[in-house]
C-alpha cells in the first residue's frame, strides 16, 4: 500500500537515548495493516506519574483524540498504546469502543483504572480499527517493555515516515539533573491516505499535572504549532508529556507561588522546548517530497500572533514554496503571501531577505543587491528567509519545507 | 521565459462577441517584456460611461491598484489601458508615476480627465515597468480602436493563459434588452513569477456608478470570490465594470428606492453574476497544470458565510486537491479539510457526497456504499462534491481544480 519513498535527504540521525527512569517501552507486529514491521507500541510510566497533552484544533478529531482528552482530566498516566496505520478516525461508535476496549485490556495487565490509560492511532482513516489484533498483542507487549526499546518504539510508531525522530536534553531542577527524552512521527501529512502527527515525551522529573500542561501548552507555540508542511491539520494530531517523578530534585513550588514556581522550572521549560523543537523540525524534515526545510524570521509585526500568521502564510503559500523547490530566491511571491495574510502590513516599509542578504526595502527591490550569495543559498539545504514589516516589535519564527513533485507523487496516488 | 504549456484539457471556446455600444478596443505588441505577441491592450467607453470595481484583498497591492481605487471615486470612465508581461507592482514611486504618466497620455488622447482612466498591468512583480513604451504604442492603439476587437483584446491581456476567456450575456432592463460582455485572464497564478486574475466587463445599459458598484460588489461574492486555484491571493486582482448608457431601456430608479431599484434591475443582477460565473470558471479551468474542475457544495452550516468558509477550507486542501487529481474519492481528507476549517462543525453529524453518491454520514463511512460510480465520477474532467454539516441552513458553492505535477512545473521553475 505503502509508496516507497527515498529517504528524505533532511533526515537527522537518531540520537543516543539513554534509559529514562520511571519508562519501559516495547514494540510488536499486530498485523492491523502493515506486514512484516512492527506498528504497535506499549510505553509504561511508574506509578505516580503525570501527564499533560495537547491535541488537534481540528474539529472532526479520532476517536483516540477523543479518549485522550478525556483521560487527561485525571491528570495520572501508567500506560500509552500506540497502532500504525489506522488511525480510527471517523468511525463512529465502533471507534470508541476500541479505544474503551484497548485501555481497559491494558488497564487490566497495569493494575491501574482505564482512564491512566492513553491510546493512540496513525494511518489510514475511516476504517474501523480492528482493535483485537491490538489487544491481542498486548500481553507480549507487556513482556517485552524495557528501557533501552527507545528507537523500537520511534520505529513503530511510523506510518510512511523515512527515519525515526527523537529527541533528548537534561535540565537542570534545583541543581539535579532530569532528563526529557520524545519520539514523535509523521510530517504533517506523509501517509497516502490520512496521516497523524504523533509525539511522546517523557521526563524522570517530578512535575505536578497542572505545572505540567502549562509547560506543554507554552511549549508547543514557537515549535509543534510553528511548524507546517502542507497547511493540512490533521485529524489526530497528538502530543502527550509524562512525567515519572523518579528524579531526586526538591519539589516544585505550588501553583499559587507562580513566580517562584516558573523560576524553578525556568531551564527544564527550556529544555523541553529544545525536544519539542528538534523533534517539530525532524517532522518538518520529513514532509512529504521536501528537499529543503525552510526557516521564516519575521520582525517588525505589530504583535508577536500577528508575526506568527504572516510567517503562516508565507510557509503555507504553493508559489514560495514551489520557488523554493527552483532554488528561486522569488521575493515577489514572499511579497504576496505577506500580503494575503490579512495582518497588518504596508507595502512601503516591508523588506524582504534571503540567505541573509536584503533583496527588498521600503517597497521596492534595493537596487544593489548582489544576486549571487543568494542564489548560492538557495542551492543549500536549509533556506533562511527574514521579513521585516517595519511596524512594530512583534516577531516569531516558524518552518516549513518545499513543495515538490515527491509531494503529488506521494499524495496523488489512489490508495490501493 | 514562459513555460510552453498546452491548451488546458479543460479550456472552453470562446463565444461569439457581438459589438457593444459604446465600446471599443484594440490590441498591440509594445515589447514590455514578451516578444512576438500582442501586450498592450486599449479599452475605450463612451462619454458618460460609469464605472464600478473590486479589487484584491491583498495587503500589497500593485500601483494599478492603487491608481484604480482612487480613480473609482469618480464613477466615470472613458478609457482603459492594460499591459502584459510586468505587474507594476512592489516599484516604489516609479511604478506610482507609471501609472500617473500612462494614465495622462491617455487622458489627453481620449480628451478627458486623466482621473477617467483606469490602468491595469500583469506579469512579473518587482520590475519597474518601462511606461514609455506602453506611451509609445497608445496613438496606435488608439487609431486601431474598434467595436469588433473582443478576441484580439482577450488575448493582448494573457500571460501564461492557455486560452483566452470570455462571456456574454443579454438581459432585460425595463423590457430593453442590454448586453454584458466581460473578458478575464489568469488562473490565480499562472504565471511563472507572480500572476494576476484581471477582468474587464462592459455594458450598454444606463447605470449610475453607485448601484453598479453595488451589483458588482454582490456579484463577485459568489462567483470570482467562490473560487480558488492556489489560496495565493495576487496583489493584482482586479475586476472593472463599465456600462456605457448606450441602452434605451427605462431609467434606473433613484437609490432611496432601493426596493423598486432591486426589482428593476433584478435580470442585470441576473445576467451580470452568469457572466463573471463563466469568466471565474474559465479562469479555473485554465488553473496551473489543472486536469480536473472541481465544484464542492456545501449545505447544513450555521450560515453561509460558515459554508463558503468550510468549502474554501477543502478546495484549498493540497491533500484533498492531490487526492482529486489521483482519481482518489478519498473522503477521509475532506473529513480533515472541514475540521481543520475552523468553522462549527459536528463529526458526527457530517455527510460526505462524491459524484451524487453519499460516501459518509453521521459520523461514518456509509456500509452499503456502492464505489463503482464514484470511481468512475472521479475519471471525469468535473467532480463534485458534496458535504452537508447537519446543523443549520447555510449554504454555499465554491469551485476549484485538482493539484498535479503541472502546478510543480510551472512554479517550480527558475523566473528566467
Amino acid at each position: 500500500m505503502a509508496i516507497p519513498v527515498p529517504v528524505s535527504p533532511l533526515a537527522a540521525p537518531l540520537p543516543e537515548l539513554p534509559p529514562l527512569a520511571g519508562v519501559r517501552l516495547s514494540a510488536a507486529a499486530a498485523g492491523i495493516r502493515y506486514q512484516g514491521r512492527t506498528d504497535a507500541v506499549l510505553m509504561e510510566v511508574a506509578a505516580g506519574s503525570t501527564a499533560a497533552g495537547v491535541f488537534t484544533s481540528n474539529k472532526c478529531p479520532g476517536a483516540p483524540v477523543d479518549w485522550c482528552r478525556a483521560a487527561l482530566k485525571g491528570g495520572k498516566a501508567r500506560m500509552v498504546v500506540v497502532n500504525a496505520g489506522n488511525a480510527n478516525v471517523f468511525t463512529g461508535k465502533a471507534g470508541r469502543d476500541a479505544c474503551a476496549a484497548t485501555a481497559a485490556a491494558a488497564a487490566k495487565l497495569a493494575g491501574c483504572p482505564a482512564k491512566q490509560v492513553f491510546v493512540a492511532s496513525t494511518g489510514v482513516i475511516g476504517e474501523v480499527l480492528p482493535h483485537e489484533k491490538l489487544v491481542a498483542a498486548l500481553p507480549g507487549l507487556q513482556e517485552g517493555l524495557s528501557e533501552t526499546n527507545w528507537e523500537a518504539a520511534a520505529r513503530g510508531i511510523m506510518t510512511t515516515d523515512t527515519f525515526p525522530k527523537a529527541a533528548t536534553r537534561v535540565a537542570q531542577i534545583g541543581d539535579m539533573p532530569v532528563r526529557i527524552t520524545g519520539i514523535a512521527k509523521g510530517s504533517g501529512m506523509i501517509a497516502p491516505d490520512m496521516a497523524t502527527m504523533l509525539c511522546f515525551v517523557f521526563t524522570d522529573a517530578k512535575i505536578p499535572a497542572d505545572a505540567l500542561q502549562t509547560l506543554l501548552s507554552k511549549g508547543v507555540g514557537g515549535t509543534f504549532n510553528a511548524t507546517t508542511v502542507d497547511s493540512d491539520t490533521s485529524t489526530s494530531d497528538t502530543v502527550l508529556l509524562f512525567a515519572t517523578g523518579q528524579a531526586k530534585h526538591p519539589r516544585v513550588p505550588p501553583a499559587d507561588g507562580n513566580a517562584a514556581r516558573n523560576r524553578f522550572l525556568a531551564d527544564f521549560a527550556r529544555k523541553l522546548e529544545e525536544v519539542l523543537l528538534e523533534l517539530a523540525l525532524k517532522v518538518v524534515r520529513d514532509g512529504e517530497g521536501a528537499q529543503k526545510l525552510v526557516k521564516i524570521d519575521v520582525t517588525g509585526a505589530v504583535t508577536a500572533r500577528s508575526a506568527k500568521r504572516i510567517g503562516m502564510a508565507v510557509a503555507n503559500s504553493p508559489l514560495v514554496k514551489t520557488a523554493i523547490a527552483g532554488e528561486d530566491a522569488n521575493w515577489g511571491r514572499i511579497v504576496m503571501a505577506v500580503g494575503k495574510a490579512g495582518e497588518p502590513a504596508d507595502r512601503d516599509l516591508l523588506s524582504i531577505g534571503v540567505g541573509g542578504v536584503w533583496m527588498a526595502k521600503d517597497g521596492a527591490v534595493v537596487p544593489s543587491y548582489d544576486e549571487a550569495p543568494v542564489v548560492a543559498h538557495m542551492k543549500g539545504r536549509e533556506v533562511e528567509i527574514a521579513i521585516d514589516l517595519g511596524l512594530g516589535r512583534g516577531k516569531a519564527t516558524v518552518w516549513t519545507c518545499d513543495l515538490t513533485h515527491g509531494y503529488i507523487d506521494i499524495n496523488g496516488s489512489y490508495r490501493s
